[in-house]
């Protein structure tokens, strides 16, 4: 199974998260693009260190909004969207083949990955980004999303993602961060729910039940201490289960 | 003889110079990159009508400083200078592939222009920007410049320029923007003294006199109607004098 | 009757509209604060020119968006929006102090003013920036919305306006811009509707009709040569009305 | 004594330094401005809790680079310097006043400290964005700097600083940066020397000799939490020899 989180957010002097630490976690790392995190010589840096590690490496763009980390959903043309995601995207293309790690694939960041996982119009727009500069990668986005979907049907190749962190409900869909429940914080509890999930197919939701879930590759965090250990602790605890944790 | 000038150099709402205009009398585009100026659709679409026009592309990386247009000396470390040229030189080199014209050259803007044709240093960090992400392409730069001669030290091609409407020194530097005949005004004063260049390799200078000077491309702008007025004019007095106008 | 424009909407090396123009046909000015348009050395210099020209002056403070030039919905934290206007506000305040003339009111900008004409948390996280700032200015907004009366509610001082160039729909809010009849070309159309509005207190509206409006203020824009000279036609027609245009 | 540190200045997602152990140590706040860091809500409650433990507010500003920290020397027209230092001395004022301690004094940051404190027109440039915008505040500065006296014969106050964890050399100046001892890194050194230069007037310098400085306030760290031990133990120290920290 492939772990994968965000990396690359810092930006100038300030730090996010602790990219070092989770290359030795991860066997994907989402690169931010610039546009809610991530200046040039970051990113190049955190390029290289993932070629180091044998890290996978993806795009991971987001609306023009560094004030809002990229978390703010902001109403725009899909011709002007398309354009800054294919701007994005081909900065990172080039710097990722500078560093020796070709993009493999193509994870929208924040808000703009929760409203493509819903709005044709915005998927679209994000597909014609790639359909531009990354022809040949595939999409990663929510397991069960139409987002994914919408996809499929244009012959975009797709990468369906759990999260280790995140309750579900019954319907599949993610508890919005809004509600309780929506974040876990428990790491051991984490751990065992994805284990589960990796080793049998299902997710426990929120309402105590279970529900099928396929996904291809489960997403950790790493922006706190706290969240760092619940990522090495999925990462353990798959191994343990007999898991092998690498990129497909 | 080819003739380049910037394009590209609208921001959102805010329109500089007329690209279609230019289009219809250049050889080759420096195209903004997104840190002086230049939006993704906007680059994209200049990107795009260049193609349509058969207007050869350049790349046209900057300090990041849009409030100053690029034009600011930025005292900045050498690895993050080089991080920020390789970001920009990635981002057009993918978007000028998207639109059917890949990039031909890179042409630094504004104050990095100018500081790299003279300060090491800054020439060398611009230059590994290039060795990382378009090794293959030649830098546009002031002929005669030690900035260009450092990248012919490296193995890196060069396109050296002169100016139409500058004013040269006895010793071939520009005259400073601060001192009086800094900027040709009139256009035909201007046309007549390329054409003489182009015809006979001879510039002339402030001080009345004439110097030897060696140029493969010539830089117009566009950015006012009497600078697009005084481009149309120079390419209509060289087309007169039996100089075809054409890239390299 | 008072006559209102956007002005200060400059940004480093680009224009917008021509602010000496528009000083000397409107008698309020609302000035950009920094976050859609307008740089401090812009801004000072609209202020100062407001000052000679004894036009009134407003803070039009907008969603951080430089890139789509305030124009664009950002679905952002309440508290995040009041300090981001807050800020505007404070930094309005100051320099009009310094140019001469302190600041009569507050219009917020595109995508923010038509939001809080009709949704309620955007219009009070507005007006809680005014409060903490400058509690004794009144918002200028769109004559009979929902927005003013929040507004009024709450003690904040109200100055309504009609638009010269927008055209009405029978229930008295704008036809949207995606629509047809959004904007009026004509610029003696829009003047003599206009005059029939100030003197006769009915706006003609798209289906054929008139509606009844109530207005303290009466918008004109200058960001092309046609608006502008729509706005000179509207002052020349009030005029020749026996309209005076000047702030309340 | 007068204790300072430079606070408010994490930047949306990204935290740097711990505000809220700082105010329990310093006596005075520099508060970012929203040039080199800060964004409103986070300037907004760093004022507020600043109010809320009684410590003096000063305002911060910076050149505009956010990319840099403000770390870089920006060569820019003077008047462009003023109107960017002005406008955010009026959204400070204006935002201190709303928090409810009104702005004591204005500290410039980084590269705009350092050149001021040398370079007669960068440094006449921030004392005109001063006299425009908070004409009766004094400017924190280098003690025994050439910026401090041209403050001075203009009429404006002054309060000089020495730092807590800088070399000093013999002429009084700070070791470079670039060079050996620029930094300490001993918390119980430098404590011992802030103690004897405050109860002394003398300090030690990098070639085991002492000078005569005179300071106003001290300046402290707490970008990491070395910086922050550091600041707690200079305090215990100063108090500990029956220095009372406190704003003038």
């Amino acid at each position: 199974m492939d772990l994968n989180a965000d990396l690359g957010e810092s930006f100038g002097a300030w730090t996010m998260g602790d990219d070092a630490a989770m290359l030795a976690i991860v066997s994907s790392a989402n690169v931010a693009c610039g546009f809610h995190a991530g200046d040039p010589a970051g990113i190049l840096a955190t390029l290289r260190a993932a070629t180091g590690a044998g890290v996978r490496v993806g795009a991971h763009p987001s609306y023009r909004d560094r004030a809002g980390f990229g978390r703010r959903h902001i109403e725009m043309a899909t011709g002007d969207l398309t354009a800054d995601v294919a701007y994005q995207l081909a900065a990172l293309d080039g710097l990722a083949r500078a560093a020796g790690t070709p993009l493999a694939y193509v994870k929208p960041h924040g808000a703009l990955y929760n409203t493509m996982a819903a709005d044709e119009k915005v998927a679209h727009a994000v597909y014609d980004a790639m359909a531009l500069v990354t022809p040949t990668l595939p999409v990663m986005g929510l397991a069960g999303s139409a987002g994914l979907r919408w996809a499929q049907e244009r012959g975009i190749g797709t990468i369906a993602e759990a999260f280790v962190d995140r309750g579900y409900r019954a319907d599949g869909t993610l508890v919005p961060r809004s509600e309780p429940g929506a974040v876990l914080h428990d790491a051991d509890v984490a751990a065992a729910r994805m284990v589960r999930f990796v080793t049998q197919g299902v997710m426990e939701t929120i309402d105590g039940g279970t529900i099928e879930l396929v996904a291809d590759s489960v997403c950790v965090h790493g922006d706190s201490p706290a969240a760092l250990e619940m990522a090495r602790r999925t990462r353990l605890a798959l191994e343990a289960a007999g898991i092998t944790v690498a990129a497909a």
